[in-house]
């Protein structure tokens, strides 16, 4: 599939989450193998480039991609703001899966367990899914609220484009 | 109180497991104030002699209780059997907080969110709540089968010993 293709076929994010529980389940396609996407996940600048909103400069601090690794970024708007998020790696196995927390360092003590798995499809395309469990029903919801789908899906579309270029 | 008080007054610990979620909530005092019992957590000298269930021997192999550390422990039947346990630690703030994650290697891709809070109780004690989240109900419900409840009683009667003794 070339690039051009790319760019205009749709690549719907599907993110469910069923009422009253504490998990997110997303599951994205992309044009590319598992091996390129995870590597997109794990190089920070590459992480940098893609990871959404698409608004927000990202600047990651650290990004110690291995089993027992941590990091921590920072997404600035363009009037200064700031969002600090960091996190641990509980298991990092390329190129199919990744076992991460997650925590928004603006609402400390809201941690999310986040398991990414990369799985092979035909013609050298893979699917990501990626399991969010959160400490309550009621944390997971104030995810939503705060636009979290919005976020994921500019963050894939961006990811679609450094594929598609070669970057990524 | 002496340390003979402490070995006959009950401690129970509450176990709380909602069912069709993927939550277990523990709550135990403890007769010393959070800095020791959050030490014995931390301290892989001090965990590997109180943590259950009482019939293995724990050795850590590697503890780094630091905001993005981790850590693998192993326990040893008497007959030579052995369980491997590991993680990563998202946030060690002392003596009040421990997020880590936890898995036992034996059923790999089950891994699960524990919040420790250790928090003042007059009189020198403690109250110690682990919030532990799973990827879903069913892998909590499959660790309660196990005998969660019998080892981490176990557990914590032996920290209650070694808490009365001075040694942690």
């Amino acid at each position: 599939m070339s690039s051009d293709d790319a760019a205009t076929v749709p690549r719907p994010t599907r993110i469910t989450a069923v009422p009253g529980g504490p998990h997110i389940d997303v599951v994205r396609d992309f044009d590319a193998p598992p091996e390129r996407v995870f590597a997109a996940h794990c190089d920070p600048a590459l992480f940098s480039q893609w990871i959404g909103p698409a608004r927000l400069i990202t600047v990651v601090e650290h990004m110690d991609a291995r089993t027992g690794g941590s990091y921590r970024f920072v997404q600035r708007e363009h009037d200064g703001g700031e969002y600090r998020f960091r996190g641990s790696f509980h298991e990092v196995a390329a190129p199919h899966r990744i076992v991460m927390t997650f925590e928004y360092e603006g609402a400390p003590g809201h941690v999310e367990l986040d398991t990414a798995s990369f799985s092979d499809l035909p013609d050298g395309r893979c699917r990501l899914r990626v399991h969010s469990t959160f400490e309550s029903a009621k944390e997971r919801d104030a995810v939503l609220a705060a636009g979290m789908a919005d976020g994921v899906e500019e963050g894939y579309r961006r990811l679609d484009g450094l594929l598609a270029d070669g970057i990524a």
